[in-house]
């Protein structure tokens, strides 16, 4: 057993693996151990492209690219389109020029971009020549559509079809379309100049009779999206309609490219896992949590907490400018964490429905009023109670006095935490920023600052001896 | 105009429309004036049912039913089953039993199981009679499986083959199953006794040769889910794979339904509004955050709340304790806010990172030691660069012993929080708990404590005079 061996062998022993998986690393470690190609071949066949490309990302890039070569290149290409993009790119700088063009003319036109994308300027120069002209063509332009858009998860792979054509004409063009095409189960009607006019299904192309036409048999009420526009809106819209593939379309309303499902589920999750971090204040994770490095984690953490410290002075400010109250009735300080504490979670709960339901669209920036004032009474109610859950506490450590303090400023704390966690996504989206990062710390940071002054300020003014200097 | 009309019409105006529905809320408005329904059903047939739908379900259930009457019943089926559930039961309480019989039979299995779901006991009961056999056990079966399984979401309606059948007999069974099949495009291969063997695509019975049978086309490699599984697991297999379709087994791998991709995609989604709810201590909002009435508002809030107030009270028993440093150290309490709530921000930022991976499926419980591992490292840096940052403000307010207390508590209490941030998901997950519910407040009140305890134990042993009593 070689040094290099043991280097992807130890790739595979680290890997997390689902157990239905296991047959598979086994059989990747005899491989590398005997060479054994063609029981490899068979096991590959008995498992899915998305199982085996786990396992053999897990290896050295060169013996991931020796299992890959043993494949034909059809499924050669689809499971290098399965490989996460850093190992691509590793795996691609061992591959010859033509090795590479092979492979990238045979992946679906989406994740050749993505991979085009990953490469760097040198690499780029070296595979553009070996591809054919449209092949380089269509690779510029879906990789030049900036991240983040529509255009950048779009694949230009699809079906098409002009509405003169018979149903039995339409059939024998798909069936030439079809080794090409990401899906030829939603079909896109076009006219001579690409411009979109409707969608057909290959069902209602099936079940029409012989004699119909394209054009008879599409539906013009077709759900798009201009290739320009946010992905998680092409998302929002597959998922309305529940599509199949979201055609797009450029400034002149020509069939550009299409979403298609299995890509908006994928952008859903990430938009997703985006929103969930923003939440909790932690930006621009370029990467898995499994996968970054100790370097990425703490710059995408640093920041906020930094001006979170900053806003904490607030507090703390507040603390400072009511000393005297506090020297004189030492025992408030006892129900300091729980009041601001009890403002902050009120308004980081606030901000939590609030952020998630602006990012589904459940809410819209328009619906400010209504929402604002249901929390006003759903906070007063919370307020409320939670007055009373701790008014006994107040009793026993500070008397009848410092409980009336305490349960006045639990009402008031907790409808203000509730006010500040439900405007804020508002406020911030109205002066064009993202709402998510209004939630938790940040919010809690306001509340915190809000609570100090609320609760100091009704007791200075009701007990009567506070006032000592 | 007649009160109702006034009544349905007050509907239409608080609907929140996209732009490009205002037509059909005009040719709503208008058949409601006027009772012109050809120009409406012309109307409705330029738009996509799912808009159609959000347009009268603004409406009296009494006038969505007239508006859906004018539909034939496979418009109207579908219709209904964009319209909200709540609406769904409301309007089919105005329908006739053999009308809402004839609308049950032609919904999609799924659909209508659902809506039988939401039925009361005696309007099922009147319900069933009026349907065929077959459809009265097949609702029974959908409706049973529990809330949250794969069979819960699953959809009986799928096109089933066996594998002996030529492709030419293959793509004309197939015809006739079109019309009652979700998807004809992922074709699910079973034996006599309906036990899952492998799938086919149309695709690949399009382009076969016309000798070949269904066996030799079909891929035995197919992804599949117990009904009693997650109905997240099953989302989440779908985007693993890229699936149009998971088929559903019992226990005796029998095929007993299918997932489709565009369910999977609302499981995605509520899956990730669920967590998010219960990262931000929001339980069971069992409506849309715009739908949700001030009770149940209030009641998905409470609990955690008065909870998490509990949790703050040991925080006032440590500041309780240190009673005495803080009386010789007055200054000490500006920091306080800032230094624990460093402790709790990092704490949440660790356990937001965390659920979300523990939820996507990117870290498993078995990694807790490398993640451990890695945030100690990452919290360590971040509290050294945060005690940086402080420590002018230390200096300034209380000279050079109290800002090395500071300091030093902060690189602690940073450290300490990220840790509890980031066990804390897998504690619970150990325990087989909610490892979502970990995050946010619930790790802020245990950082918190912890805060206080770490800042002025520091305090009490750095600070020689300290000790007053």
């Amino acid at each position: 057993m070689t040094n290099d061996t043991l280097a992807s062998r130890a790739g595979l022993e680290t890997l997390r693996l689902q157990p239905e998986n296991l047959v598979l690393a086994e059989a990747v470690r005899a491989w590398l151990d005997s060479g054994d190609a063609g029981s490899l071949r068979s096991v590959f066949q008995d498992h899915h492209e998305a199982d085996v490309a786990q396992v053999l990302a897990a290896l050295r890039p060169q013996d991931t690219l020796e299992a890959l070569r043993l494949l034909e290149i059809d499924v050669r290409a689809t499971l290098f389109g399965y490989l996460p993009p850093k190992i691509q790119t590793a795996v691609a700088r061992h591959m010859s020029r033509r090795e590479l063009a092979d492979i990238v003319s045979a992946m679906s036109h989406d994740e050749r971009a993505d991979l085009f994308k990953k490469l760097d300027e040198k690499e780029r120069k070296t595979l553009l020549p070996a591809l054919a002209q449209a092949e380089r063509e269509d690779l510029r332009k879906l990789a030049s559509y900036p991240e983040g858009t529509a255009g950048s998860v779009m694949t230009s792979d699809y079906a098409a079809l002009t509405p003169d054509l018979e149903v039995s004409k339409a059939l024998s063009e798909l069936r030439i379309q079809a080794p090409d095409s990401e899906t030829i189960y939603q079909v896109f009607v076009v006219d001579g100049e690409r411009r979109l006019l409707g969608a057909v299904s290959l069902r209602d192309l099936l079940l029409a009779r012989p004699g119909e036409r394209v054009g008879d048999l599409m539906t013009t009420t077709v759900p798009r999206i201009a290739a320009d526009q946010p992905r998680e809106e092409a998302a929002r819209l597959i998922a309305r309609y529940d599509l199949m593939a979201l055609p797009v379309t450029d400034d002149a309303g020509k069939l550009v490219g299409i979403v298609t499902h299995d890509d908006a589920m994928d952008v859903q999750a990430e938009e997703a896992t985006e929103d969930f971090h923003r939440v909790g204040t932690v930006r621009n994770l370029d990467a898995s949590v499994s996968e970054a490095s100790i370097f990425m984690l703490y710059r995408a953490r640093i920041a906020w907490l930094v001006l979170l410290v900053f806003g904490n002075v607030f507090s703390g400010l507040g603390i400072a400018y009511f000393e005297d109250t506090i020297a004189a009735h030492v025992v408030l300080v006892f129900f300091l964490p729980l009041l601001i504490g009890s403002g902050g979670n009120a308004g980081s709960q606030s901000a939590t429905l609030m952020v998630r339901a602006l990012a589904t669209g459940d809410v819209r920036f328009s619906d400010w009023g209504f929402v604002i004032g249901r929390e006003v009474l759903v906070a007063g109610l919370l307020g409320f109670t939670m007055a009373l859950a701790v008014s006994p506490l107040g009793l026993l450590r500070g008397g009848v006095d410092v409980a009336l303090v305490v349960a006045a400023a639990m009402v008031l704390i907790v409808l203000m935490g509730g006010l500040i966690g439900i405007s804020l996504p508002f406020i911030l989206a109205r002066f064009g920023l993202d709402s998510a990062t209004a939630s938790g710390p940040l919010v809690t940071s306001i509340a915190d600052a809000a609570g100090v002054v609320i609760y100091f300020s009704i007791a200075t003014a009701v007990l009567p001896f506070a006032v000592t200097s």
